[in-house]
């Protein structure tokens, strides 16, 4: 069978058992995520083996030693992977809550349900624990999932997924509800975006070049993970202790994840007195800084930021640092040089703090307190499918509910239209 | 300038103005939504002349009867553009609300709140009320919209448009606000579809080439308003004289709009009970019926229905009979041939009903009522904008709160990250 048609075959495929999942209950659900959960346990060797097999072709190949880092698996980490399909196992689901309903004056009786979305695929880079945590996540609300995930990660990702898989089996479950694309192939990807009769949502995780060409390409709806350039905007009106204690956090505690601040926005006015010693806490901290002009004439040695700077997502102990004039030119900045993340203020002032909730257009807006919250988990979630960088369907962490959609369910006694 | 740049600088200047429309107060807009209202009455007769010239050019063309009605504007079909104005002033508006909130054990305050989406472009074809709907929904809800109109109705879009401005430039709102292509190259709605760096969501309202094309091209998020093809399906278990009334209405009583049935699915064991009067009495109501092989033999005289019927929305008094085996057959045929949009099941068996609710994946699913009532107004939500046949965002009638997104607002102390 041709690559084209096989593709086809898998979400055709995918598309049946979604249907069919609609008819297996939670209690079962729960119970295959908690067997899957002792699955990967099970079959550690194996997946640690495949593993091994990946490190060393990278190797071969001079990835990187944080990339190298990212794939690697070992005991802990398969126990993690475990550890999260149990939590989700654990969790409420939201298929079937009835959001609202209400009665027309016809005395129809109108219910808008939340249901599964159906089919979604996701096409991520790296890191195998995606493969059982983005399995699990679907498998729990229902929908059936097809993986694609990084060539570098290939026999890592089957290993998992073999593991995961026999489960599904084991209980006679629709064979399509979990897919994983076992070629590496790119051109799987240009004709997996193309099944749009078949496949509702298309989630890309990774790099930029991935995103944009996923955008470019595909016919389904697309809910991108993109980078995230967030802000610290330190106003005229801050405490300047909290401010530096937050900048801090925003941008050391870890510097490597979408949710640090890149860019630290100060007032003009309190420039004078704030960046002195922030700046110099930075430095011992090992941040590199890249300041606007009217930086580099408070302090002095440091390096110029450049426009592109200020549009880099460093995920790197680096830091632009921009002086401005006005609560507005702040707001401007993050508008036009963020990626719509999470963007913070300190300030005292309310209505400064009330003017930036409500003009900096961004997934999530912080007053006092650090960037580095936006995360399924941290806001209480339970779980993290990622973090959404669009305004349609999902915005911001990710977790069950954002995969789930609704259906309306109307209940007559014979209403017709007149 | 040149067509490329025109386009860019129109999306450009329609984001920043969506950002200015934060600061606009509910108050204002609906007072600008009054007087947009009083100045389409104002100016009827500028926008009267104009759509003669549509007419007429329309005529010269060969344009069908049907299409040239559609596009015709006359005093009463003026008032009833002017009277939704006034209706969509007078609704509460979902921005700003909060969707809920809740607190973290870190002290961490989270508010989930509705905001705009920011810029919607709308392409759609023919009729030039549409016009002032989507830029009275949009403005309400403090989006900016950019229009793009069928070039049969350019003249008559451009005169409503141009009554609908005045109140903005009034009210010194900024230009961006409401935009209308006023070019009919075909070349200007690729490169909108490009834009989005500025544009958050398109919506194509039309026929099957335009949305496909515009799916084809676009790099928004796009929601479409696709075909209706809804069935009712007559089970076993139906009161078969509420079936027989329930069908007529959804086929007969406006063929022409896409909530309407276009294929009857009928279990075997009534088939012979119910067709032959049924389908007399769709007979004598001009309605042609294309059968399968089962309904042939109950019925004499009817042409048979292709494979390629049960796809067909006729939009029509045309309608589509199938002779079903079981329930399951049903929505098996619903879930391959239909829309997703709006299904019904007619049965006094709740199990039987409550199994087609669950596995018919569509936006609206009805149990003993008519398909027709898929609709914002009889809904109640007071507005529409169109009917949803995506799963992404927003599925079903569209109205108000589906032209919104939300945004995290988190209120802290100098919470940081541990």
């Amino acid at each position: 069978m041709n690559l084209k048609s096989e593709i086809k075959k898998i979400a055709r495929r995918a598309q049946e058992a979604s249907r069919a999942l609609l008819s297996v209950p939670l209690s079962t659900r729960n119970k295959v995520l908690r067997e899957m959960a002792t699955s990967l346990t099970k079959n550690k060797k194996a997946i640690l083996r495949a593993n091994r097999k990946d490190i060393a072709k990278a190797k071969r190949m001079g990835l990187s030693l944080p990339l190298i880092d990212r794939l690697a698996l070992n005991q802990k980490r398969i126990k993690a992977m475990a550890d999260s399909l149990l939590a989700v196992s654990g969790l409420s689901c939201p298929v079937d809550q009835v959001i609202k309903s209400w009665n027309r004056p016809n005395r129809l009786r109108i219910q808008k349900i939340r249901v599964p979305i159906g089919v979604i695929a996701i096409i991520y880079e790296s890191r195998p624990n995606v493969t059982s945590d983005c399995i699990g996540l679907c498998f729990k609300t229902a929908n059936a999932v097809i993986l694609r995930g990084g060539s570098e990660a290939i026999n890592s990702n089957l290993a998992v997924f073999k593991a995961l898989k026999s489960v599904v089996k084991k209980h006679k479950l629709p064979d399509g509800i979990i897919n994983l694309l076992s070629t590496t192939d790119r051109r799987a990807v240009d004709l997996l975006l193309k099944q749009d009769s078949y496949i509702d949502l298309v989630i890309p995780r990774g790099g930029e070049g991935l995103i944009n060409r996923v955008v470019r390409l595909s016919r389904i709806p697309v809910i991108k993970h993109y980078k995230g350039i967030c802000h610290v905007y330190v106003d005229e009106q801050a405490d300047l202790n909290l401010a530096e204690k937050l900048c801090f956090n925003a941008k050391v505690q870890r510097p490597g994840v979408c949710n640090a601040m890149e860019t630290m926005l100060v007032h003009k006015n309190i420039a004078q007195r704030f960046l002195p010693g922030m700046l110099h806490k930075f430095r011992l901290a090992g941040v590199e800084i890249r300041g606007c002009d009217a930086t580099g004439k408070i302090v002095k040695g440091i390096k110029r930021a450049s426009e592109k700077d200020f549009h880099t997502e460093y995920l790197d102990l680096i830091l632009s640092v921009k002086v401005v004039k006005t609560l507005k030119e702040a707001i401007w900045h993050i508008n036009n040089y963020g990626s719509r993340h999470s963007d913070a203020i300190v300030t005292k002032n309310q209505m400064n703090s009330l003017q930036f909730l409500r003009q900096v257009d961004s997934a999530c807006v912080y007053v006092n307190a650090s960037t580095r919250f936006t995360d399924g988990f941290q806001f209480g979630m339970g779980a993290e499918i990622g973090i959404s960088t669009d305004k349609l369907h999902a915005r911001g962490p990710m977790a069950l509910e954002e995969l789930t959609t609704y259906k309306y369910m109307v209940f007559g006694s014979g209403q017709i239209r007149k």
